[in-house]
């Protein structure tokens, strides 16, 4: 790896990018600092978005679309509290006026203002209240911090991160935020993550490299398997480090990628382990797979199994549970040719079960990061996917009433 | 419908059939009766069954899909507390030894005998025992209570039910016991499912209305989405009824068709709202999707999202979970078309959040049965599927140590 992290970074610590957030009193938050920020940049980026595949998709994460698909912005406005998902035309006209509103604070055009939200699905957003906070908002380049709390809904901590590295001689640094599972008062689990950098990159490459890096991220962690209307990454560039615009061809491309990748992993793990009511990290490596597709597919749906959470809650070593999982995952799979490890700890071998060191095993299953391994020899496929544990917790706090 | 329930009906209802059970101490049970049982028919059986799809396999599985194979039967071994599954090759003779076991006890051929079993995987069966209580089994003609208290685990209830119809001027009786979800410690949602009729049916025809039977009721329920490596459906057909041969092309094959499709519903529905933990049955009618697989994609998400769920237990009317788990589904909509009905109650219209009776929503989700139904207006395919709420229980019982 050839970047290094940014002490207390954030998505302002790239050059040129402030950020600010009020508090607009959205929802009946019991406890809240902010619920509404705003991300801006001096000049204008090149912008990539990966969203959700819910084909009921919230009103804001259609304007992204219809953003990013011209390929440049230079904003973004977003709330929690609201997730302006199911609201229909209503929605679609609050969702647009958010992006006028914060465009005439920060003196840009409305169509240069990306917009996001979430929280509870079929209520329409308080818009004078929104307007009036959006005046309200002070932009600082050391906002990050502020917009990270302000998304935060169920979120225990907020999630950021910034590394920084070399390229053609420039420092080169790139931040992100996101948020998790849940809100507040129960409803999606809505991901949202806005990644920030001061390098310049070709909008076609940019968006090619957050996909990548959106697979092997966000697209592996699981907290609930439900999909929210909501879900959106995105990534602006605004070019201030002034290395030569980035390209696909570019020998050196790979350094962006693994930077982006890591940073993204980083963020992803981070929301597996704050999933909605858990107190552990699942993190399950599927190896030997016919191919990568195959290993995706074992390695998620381990992490996503109700009955594997619900062991490593009980720090139960129960491990044909993992085994079934992979079985049952759409993935080939010779019952007599797989192993698998809890760490590095081997409990089953070619099909069969070992006697092992059942303390040893609870143990390990104790630990705030439960790791499985299952190696399937069947090919070189291999992928590794993150979630969480379920507890009462999650009950309690999806079993609330929202009404 | 032209067939009528059988007062207190169960798998010894058909004539010729006869069942046992006996306690075997396969597992350090907490209070059962039973946990070792078997089902005899007087004559030979056509047989038909449906297996799980998870590509690990318990032994009994492979066992019986052997048999199957073959076509006839007669009589089934069934054990909860060990699932025989993940044993490799000595489980492999052990599910052997079992039909040996109960062949010679009934005094037919070990061929002729199927076998199950449902409990903790990885576990080797205690043969000793298991051959010692075989031969303690007493066999009678309403022996199917006793074997359906056998097959339970964390089943809080025996599920089984009986009908019987007019057949070419034969009475025809069709008897049925399931279990359903969980053992009673913590292991893989086993589903079993044993039928017994006195019709005479050709083995194919057999076959064939099983499977479609099983894709109406049993494919159609969820608990937690893991889908086990012993799940097993038979169906054992002796003839004693004494109608002629019933086969494909015998036009009034559809009665006896909607008597195993009604038996089948009737069973996994008790299997649904008896899933662990569970305090409520919700049941998802999808209508108008392009197609009956998308409507059973949309209708199998709905009663499976973890957020539905939540919002069951909780008695909250938080729709937009709903919407969402359909929208995520796989299955094809189009948000501006969708209607959403809780019973009667319409919540959503051409896609629109309509205001509604907020105390009418929740006393319709607090009653024990919460129905769910979604006009995607796009086409004819219609599906229903049944599922429960998700409670702290159910990870109480799921997180207690196994080992």
């Amino acid at each position: 790896m050839t970047h290094q992290l940014v002490h207390n970074g954030t998505i302002t610590s790239p050059r040129g990018f402030s950020a600010g957030a009020t508090f607009a009193d959205i929802k009946a938050w019991k406890e809240k600092p902010y619920d509404l920020a705003m991300l801006f940049s001096d000049d204008p980026c090149m912008v990539a978005g990966v969203f959700t595949t819910n084909k009921i998709k919230a009103a804001p994460v259609l304007l992204c679309q219809n953003r990013i698909a011209r390929g440049n912005s230079q904003a973004l406005v977003v709330n929690s509290g609201c997730a302006n998902a199911c609201t229909g035309q209503s929605g679609a006209a609050n969702a647009e006026q958010m992006a006028v509103s914060a465009a005439r604070k920060l003196g840009i055009d409305a169509s240069d203002v990306m917009v996001a939200s979430t929280g509870v699905i079929g209520t329409q957003l308080p818009m004078e209240k929104i307007e009036r906070s959006i005046d309200r908002i002070e932009m600082s380049p050391d906002g990050g911090h502020n917009l990270a709390q302000a998304i935060m809904t169920t979120d225990t901590v907020p999630k950021e991160i910034a590394v920084e590295f070399e390229f053609e001689g420039k420092k080169i640094t790139l931040g992100g935020v996101a948020k998790g599972a849940g809100m507040i008062h129960p409803n999606m689990a809505t991901m949202l993550c806005f990644l920030t950098t001061d390098a310049a990159i070709e909008q076609n490459f940019l968006q090619e490299m957050l996909q990548r890096a959106v697979d092997v991220s966000f697209n592996m962690i699981t907290v609930d398997g439900d999909t929210s209307t909501n879900d959106t990454v995105l990534l602006m560039a605004n070019g201030v480090a002034g290395n030569g615009t980035l390209h696909k061809d570019d020998p050196d491309a790979v350094v962006f990628q693994n930077a982006l990748d890591d940073v993204c992993i980083d963020l992803a793990r981070c929301i597996a382990r704050d999933g909605e009511g858990s107190t552990k990290l699942i993190e399950a490596i599927v190896e030997g797979a016919l191919s990568d597709v195959d290993a995706r597919l074992a390695a998620r749906t381990i992490v996503g199994s109700p009955l594997v959470k619900t062991a490593v809650y009980g720090s139960d070593p129960n491990w044909g549970r993992v085994v079934a999982a992979a079985g049952r995952s759409g993935a080939e799979l010779v019952e007599s040719k797989v192993d698998l490890y809890l760490d590095e700890l081997c409990l089953m071998q070619a099909g069969s079960p070992l006697s092992f060191d059942v303390e040893m095993a609870q143990a390990l299953m104790k630990k705030e990061n439960v790791c499985f391994r299952i190696c399937l020899n069947l090919g070189d496929g291999r992928a590794t996917a993150w979630g969480c544990d379920l507890t009462e917790q999650y009950i309690a706090l999806n079993g609330d009433y929202t009404t």
